[in-house]
């Protein structure tokens, strides 16, 4: 009888080397993986921008936790702030010059990874 | 055009919300997240035993995380060690009857998770 636990454990396992190769490739660059994802929501954002309450559900994080991570990101010139127009509570966040190139780095080397972890996935059968 | 970015996006929100999920899920059975992990890699292993060497590739993490990691576990009463009969400085962890119970009811648990990823990623298509 097959093992019914291998494909989780191999996806587990895969999953696991990617974003530890991911992380390796963000501190290369120099930015943190928390970073990486920040940039990466703003980057595929609708029209380049994005809301602190819209990043809250992308990167399953605490409010608090977004608003640290995007003072922090501010202050490393990686993303711009301007509040709405319509309102003044809302906080509009694109990148800049800087962070755009960071993203656009890091996804270009993380382009091979993403396709091999796809190709492990899609050959894994589960219940 | 389309947005390049959207792809690598949406796979790692999707990531981030099923290895949340995952979390909820260990915490309502009452083990950590690691300890499933670690129960998980044991349960696939070949003959029901693995080693800590192995622990150390398949869990990404260094021999004293993973040494640590096996003691609270045998502490909790969720794995066996026994000394291998050809080697006596190699450990062969195995999983409890108490382990084995939780990793079959966490797998079972995150069965519909796993097809959603599965399912979202196949969507996905990417470079």
């Amino acid at each position: 009888m097959t093992n019914p636990y291998r494909p989780a454990a191999e996806f587990r396992a895969q999953l696991r080397r990617f974003l530890r190769r991911s992380e390796e490739i963000a501190r290369r660059i120099g930015i943190t993986p928390r970073q990486y994802a920040l940039l990466l929501q703003i980057a595929a954002s609708e029209d380049g921008s994005s809301t602190v309450t819209q990043l809250v559900e992308q990167l399953q994080l605490t409010q608090s936790a977004v608003t640290e991570l995007v003072q922090r990101a501010e202050h490393a010139g990686l993303v711009c702030r301007r509040a709405s127009s319509t309102d003044g509570r809302v906080v509009h966040l694109s990148l800049s010059e800087t962070g755009a190139a960071r993203v656009a780095e890091m996804h270009a080397a993380l382009g091979p990874e993403r396709a091999q972890l796809r190709r492990i996935m899609e050959a894994l059968t589960d219940d």
